[in-house]
């Protein structure tokens, strides 16, 4: 498949970016919304991998052109920047592409951070809203720390949840994210239960503050 | 320690009953509305215990009787019902008494179930808010599924989590909840944390709904 990242260049893109290129044979496109950035960074993937003995071919562009002739967009951008980057490249997605959206809304006050739900829902809905409608919207990836993907000396042993969209599109979304090695992909059906999703992430940054042990802790579940 | 479990003839309820009674010799009442079925009820715990080989005595009586000289009380009652039961126990509630509360408002639409926020923030909230002032208020053990806790075959691998009140306050429910075996507790920080740690709630249930192998679900972080 042709997987283009959006926001590639930013933590959890990389992190995303250097796993799949590590597990899986999938061409990858890291987006940005500058070009030379997207081009330097795809660089830099490529040569940590190199250096790892994984031969791989990471390509670098503007968001728009990442986009034309993926099967998967991931959104790998901040939830305020979501609805605009699906405006810029919804005239170059493909009418059978599935976006998905691992952003998170989040506030924080003394005590940590927590959920801040969009009027819509959750971010997933944000997505869907802005979306064409012929192409299909999931959540997922929410719930993984930057640094542990990022880390590829890291072995995973975790859980994402995959939300919203048809049951097939879930499947798909979550095979493809089964071949990243250690990582399980669960069902947490339609796009009404995202909110949960999307909660579970500020839970966990509160955990690794006030558990010494617990920084970048991710969740099973069983 | 002496600990009053509050709706202790409930699901949520009997499963930490069974499990301090298995695992802890702390001395444990059964509380409900009604005397009798709060004897009932702590009888039959008794005797499925004592089948097991396992001594103990766990005593029942009316919510209000439960919490005389409690150190600890368990409000395993559903959601709405939070605040009149403190009402009819105040009274009666040692000064230093923790109150724990496991309850989770949710709503549920064709999709699966939601977290329902109260106006204050947390159901965790709502006890403080109707507890007297000088009884410390906590919110823990939301995500353990009643099934798993009261089928003492199951050897447990879970993780809960604590949040509210002051850290030494938190901790003591922390060092409580270790004593079941193959319990993890984890400190969440304040109450302001309580939402996301409620929300966690529906998203097992959803869990467990979309995946067929994961009916009743825990957690674990890691």
């Amino acid at each position: 498949m042709h997987i283009a990242l959006l926001g590639g260049t930013g933590d959890i893109g990389q992190g995303l970016t250097l796993r799949f290129a590590a597990d899986t044979d999938h061409d990858l496109v890291v987006g940005s919304r500058e070009a030379d950035r997207a081009a330097t960074k795809a660089e830099e993937y490529t040569c940590e991998l190199d250096s790892r003995g994984i031969d791989c071919l990471i390509e670098g562009a503007t968001n728009e052109n990442a986009v034309d002739g993926a099967d998967i967009v991931i959104l790998a951008v901040p939830p305020y920047t979501v609805a605009d980057t699906i405006e810029v490249i919804s005239s170059s997605l493909s009418e059978d592409a599935i976006l998905v959206s691992p952003a998170v809304g989040m506030k924080s006050d003394e005590a940590g951070l927590h959920y801040h739900r969009p009027g819509v829902g959750s971010v997933t809905a944000v997505a869907r809203e802005a979306a064409p409608e012929s192409v299909r919207v999931v959540g997922a990836y929410h719930n993984l720390a930057a640094d542990v993907l990022a880390n590829l000396d890291i072995d995973l042993d975790l859980d994402t949840l995959v939300v919203g969209g048809e049951p097939a599109t879930r499947q798909t979304i979550i095979d493809l994210t089964e071949q990243i090695e250690g990582l399980g992909a669960l069902d947490v059906g339609p796009i009404e239960n995202a909110a949960e999703v999307e909660s579970l992430t500020p839970l966990l940054i509160n955990l690794g503050r006030y558990n010494d042990d617990l920084h970048d802790v991710g969740v099973r579940f069983d």
